[in-house]
This record gives C-alpha cells, sequence and structure tokens, in this order.
C-alpha cells in the first residue's frame, strides 16, 4: 500500500473548551494527508480542478483515540487503499510525533466528478500516477 | 426512536471553492443537533459539563449524498439511537428544508468522561432525561 | 443608520481551549449578520453572487470587549455605515441576548467586485434597496 | 522591531465558493505567526498557559490586498510593534512565498490575562525574551 507522511502542528483555533482538538478537524488534517500524498505522486490537485476533475467526498469515518492538544506536532499517515473507476479510497493515521500511539484513524471516499458535478472516471494519468 | 429537528442556515464561511459546503462542517452541524437534542430532552450541555460530565466524540461518521449550497436552510434530523453503559449513539439525516432528497447522513459515537478523561457511567439524570 | 439583528448560538466548536469563543469566529457572525441585512432588504447575497456581483472585504476590524461563550444566545447588531461608489461598510455590535454589555464591536469594508475581481460601482439595484 | 517568518500552506478547507482564502482565517494565520514568533524568542506559548498567564486578543484588524488561493505557500511575517505594561501588539504581513506583492496585513492587541482573566503585567521572563 502506497502511504504517505506529513507534520501539522496543532493551532489554537482548532481546540475546543474541552482542552482538546474539535472532532471535525480530523477531517482537515486528513484532506492535507491526501493533497500531499497527490503531489508526492506528480499530482498537484490544485492543478487537476483547473482541468475540471473534481475530487469530492462521498463517505468519512474518524475513530477518536486518544486526544490532540494545542501544539502538538503530528503526524499524519496517508494510504491509498483502494482505486475503481470511479472511486478512491484513503486510510489515515494520526499520532503525535515520535509516539507509537494512535490519536485517530479514519477513511475517506472519494468520487472523481466533472465540472457538472457528475460521476467520471478517474483520468489514466491520476490513476497511473497513483498505482 | 427519539428525534428531534433543527434549522441551520448554511454560512458563507462553511463553502469551499468547489461552491459547496466543505466536509468536515456536517460533524459540526451534527454537533449542533444532538446540543438541541439534549437541550429539547432538559438537558443543557453546557451545565453538565460545568458539572464535570463530558460527552467526547469517540466515532463519526458521514455519508454524502447531494452538497449543500450557500444559504440552504438545512434541516438536521437527529435521533437518540443507542444507549449503554457509558456510551450514547446519535444518528442523523440532512435535507434542505421542505424537501425529501437526502444531503447527508451519519453517525456519532460519544463517550461519557469525567473530568480526567476517564470514561464513566452515563449519570441517572442524563439517563433517564434521554429515555 | 440602517440596522438590522440576528440571534446566533455559539457552536461548541467556535470555543477555543481558553474556553471562550476563538477570536476569528466573531468575523464569521459579522458575515452572517450582513447577509441577514440584506436579505431584510430585499437582496439575497446568494442571487447577486449568481448575476456575478461579488462583495468581497477589504478590511476588518474588532474590539473585543467580554468573552462569548459555548452556548451563549447571541444578538449581531448589523448597520450599514457608509455607502460610496464601490465600497460599503458595516458596523457590529455583539450582545448577549437581553444584556447591555457589549460583547465585541467591528467593522467591515466589502469592495464591489465583477467577475473578474476588477472593482466595479454597486449596481443601481442594490444601491437602491440599500438606501 | 524585531520580526519572524513562517510558511503556511493554504488549506482547501480555508477556501470560500468565491475561489479565495474566507477574510477570517487571516486571523488564525496571524495567530500562528505569532505562536512560532513566541518560540522564536523562547516561549512556548503552551507552557505558559500551564502557568497561568493567558494572551487574550483585544483588537483585531485586517487590511485584504489581494486574494490568497488554495494550496499557496504563504510567508506571515510577525513582528512584535509595541509592548506595554499589560499589553503586547503584533503587527503582521502576508505574502507568497518570493512575492514581493502584499497579500494581507494586520495588527492584533493582545491583553496578557490571569486564570480569573484580570488583566496582570506581563511576566518580567515573557518581557524580558521578546525585548
Amino acid at each position: 500500500m502506497k502511504c504517505n507522511e506529513i507534520n501539522v502542528r496543532v493551532r489554537y483555533q482548532e481546540t475546543d473548551q474541552m482542552g482538546i482538538v474539535y472532532y471535525s478537524n480530523y477531517f482537515v488534517y486528513f484532506e492535507m494527508g491526501r493533497i500531499e500524498f497527490l503531489r508526492n505522486h506528480g499530482i498537484s490537485y490544485a492543478e487537476i480542478e483547473k482541468e475540471n476533475i473534481f475530487l469530492a467526498v462521498a463517505e468519512a469515518h474518524c475513530k477518536y483515540r486518544a486526544p490532540a492538544m494545542f501544539d502538538d506536532l503530528l503526524v499524519i499517515k496517508t494510504c491509498l487503499s483502494k482505486m475503481k473507476h470511479a472511486r478512491i479510497e484513503f486510510c489515515y493515521e494520526i499520532r503525535r510525533n515520535n509516539e507509537e500511539k494512535l490519536i485517530a484513524e479514519g477513511t475517506t471516499l472519494l468520487a472523481c466528478l466533472d465540472i457538472n458535478r457528475k460521476p467520471m472516471a478517474i483520468p489514466e494519468k491520476v490513476k497511473n500516477a497513483l498505482m
């Protein structure tokens, strides 16, 4: 399975009054992970949107194992777990830098859409880059 | 199954450059739904946190069926789907006001935690209010 | 001066670990206030964007007088303070419902832009509706 | 004037349907800039909060010169512009990496608060580190 890692420093804005990272922010970290995964495989998501290829989230899931805190340096591990005709699934694991303990893990299923938000086959150049 | 509905107007801030509501925001709508579900059953979540009872998200899931747009008036339907010793599961459906079509549906599993973030039994007064 | 008031319930997501509303969120409340101000004067901002009229923020300012908390019911008062050829200034005051004490006050200067993000005169129909 | 620079990659989540970074997000970038400015001068803001020293925003201002876009690599320049008994002012400039053109500039005034949110003198160790 192809994987990729990025570091993200937790922002004050991302905490809530429980003193931990608010739960929806993990999905933002996931998005950052997959953007860099794509870049790492030669695909600029900013560029492919300009060619009217959109990867829209069809499904998202996260399990929260332990809280992340303000100023934590997180490692977001992103792996390509499935690729079908018109859909790509990524899975993610989030840890603190240099720690084994899992903070969160999740998946997102992305649908490839055209300019009219209709499903389309993943273009060959994207497929080839990711395989 | 006990259910509750609230209206949420989509904010400009919640859209992204795809012209639709960014995917993590649905989890914020879910949270608003469950806060009002609790209030509707006599429980102010703000108050119970002051008594050192915390409901932290342990797992979250969402299926995106159709995009929500800026200025849409959404209906967030929140239902209590399971209640165990120390965990509560809510499920959600999001539609545009007066439309049948599902925009998104999801679930969140909440763990009841004490001031030290240790799991605790859901207090009787909360349990009784919700049953 | 023309003014308008809306209510906003503080979301858990909007708090930070200081236990208060994170400072950038007041600008989101300001935006909600001006969208409803416009609607109140017969202008749907969603509609005018479809006609390629954009109101982009050129300058924003906020003074924080007292903290807003989770679950507070806020009143956002929005007033049109200036309207020039291509610019509109709104000013805002935020209070808790039924309280005199000011929580925050601010201004935003909006520039009217065309589809190419070039400044344009505020269309007559917008001007007339707001005057 | 003491200054500091950090890089921030624009997240998809930070864009809005105008296709540019939503205006309140610049204040989040400012916060990131000042956290790293402090760290650069030997102060971990996470640590000083644990010692019950809080820097709360009392006033914030931003001028938007040009839009930032998804995936832009921004440079946030943070300078300490004033330090008084109980208040610190930072000013900021945001540019695209390797570009002269200003995207946004702003200021934030921070009040030093104790655990009860009462103003307190900036502790000597903070003052000395920043001077």
